[in-house]
């Protein structure tokens, strides 16, 4: 399982005051923690607290400062990323590009450049799908262009778009179901990954509702989340998951304690 | 979901020995104990206690003085079901049959006959199969049989035959995908049912690994389960998954406390 870690993200308040002030030490913490609980990459996501794409690069070094885990570098904005890139340790990952053409054209030429992985969130430019269909269609794509670029297949990350089950409950069927036709794609397949949080949005048990969705999806070929890497039941049920669909080979002692 | 209890079964001591003493009092506790907890069946299975008919018909007439629940009748004696269907209420399981004619020809016109529904295991004259497809083709044979009987589809529960995941970790796969299969079969589908407990057979973390397959089995459709339904861990979990598969409308007090 490709866990990304979601926690350096100025959403959360004392990465938001971090930044504002140049203080490293809860970013590196953070870092050392999401990376010790099992972080493949570690998002970082300067949000809205500055437009200034050295404000982003400063998190990137700091963060780089105490753990060797790879960078998902996320942000919607060109300019940043631009620079965002050449801060990087090789083995980045982008978050993220859309079907869109003008974000398409413009972020996927980044990624192949610099040798990144990227997430393709399966939306374009009429929004987010209703229908698992138009979902596969859009993740064809933005892996065409990958291919068209000569990245390899297994550089793309496809985000189907998590919906919050409390209020748009059918929409996870759909999600499901494109998550299946994925990996159905190419060989080696795309990976597939979601932002986990929103599926229990609004909801009374999100830990519940988190892991028993990421189940039901690593049943139906995911294999990355950005999420609560903290979150000891996610990974264990993830773990757990992983032997059952025989991608990890089973150990008596695959929890983590 | 629909939670068959299994905890009525001479291979648990005290039942064994509450069978050989003729004392009601822990059948009828577990009884009410399975029903108060939401099983919608109760397996009844006498074991190799005894060959004598009369045996089982005692243990399902004193379940039902307990509760209304219907019986599971768990035998695979068509000596001890024939009796056994008289003794049972109207909506009564049978446990099992399996695609061998020799099974088939004896047990399928028996839950006709009653009004019964009935366990289809995937196994045939050569055991249990290895491969998705075989389990799918025996499934075929057992809901061919149901309906030339006249039976509605929905009155089959296709068991795809649990491995231990320890020992046979593939077969997982293979057993999720026949899952997925069986769901294809006619409108309305059959049920998919499994005895759940045989995947953590000799792990570590039985409970997970439980609950994890069976998230992942209702992910590709599986409807129904042997288990243990005082497991309050497992039956949260399968609730969450049926949000998630959109087959139970959302509320916040989803969860049993």
């Amino acid at each position: 399982m490709i866990f990304i870690g979601e926690r350096i993200n100025t959403g959360f308040k004392d990465i938001k005051q971090a930044v504002t002030d140049k203080d490293p030490a809860p970013l590196k913490a953070w870092a050392t923690r999401q990376a010790d609980a099992g972080a493949s990459f570690l998002d970082v996501n300067l949000g809205a607290v500055s437009a200034d794409p050295a404000d982003m690069c400063w998190m990137i070094e700091t963060v780089q400062q105490a753990v060797e885990t790879p960078i998902c570098i996320d942000t919607n904005k060109p300019k940043i990323l631009a620079e965002a890139v050449k801060a990087c340790r090789p083995g980045m990952l982008i978050n993220s590009t859309t079907a869109a053409d003008e974000k398409l054209d413009v972020m996927m030429p980044i990624a192949a450049e610099h040798g990144a992985s990227i997430i393709g969130l399966v939306m374009d430019e009429a929004g987010t799908p209703k229908s698992a269909d138009k979902r596969v269609e859009n993740a064809g794509k933005i892996l065409a262009k990958a291919m068209e670029l000569g990245m390899e297949p297994d550089r793309v990350f496809l985000d189907p778009i998590v919906m919050p089950l409390k209020y748009m409950q059918e929409q996870a069927t759909h999600i499901l179901e494109a998550t299946s036709q994925f990996g159905l794609f190419s060989d080696p397949p795309p990976h597939v990954v979601c932002g986990l949080s929103n599926i229990s949005n609004g909801t009374t048990h999100k830990r519940l509702i988190n892991r028993i969705f990421l189940t039901m999806a690593i049943a139906r070929g995911m294999d990355a989340a950005i999420c609560d890497v903290l979150d000891k039941a996610l990974v264990n049920a993830a773990r757990a998951a992983e032997l059952v669909a025989n991608r990890e080979i089973y150990a008596d002692a695959f929890v983590r304690k």
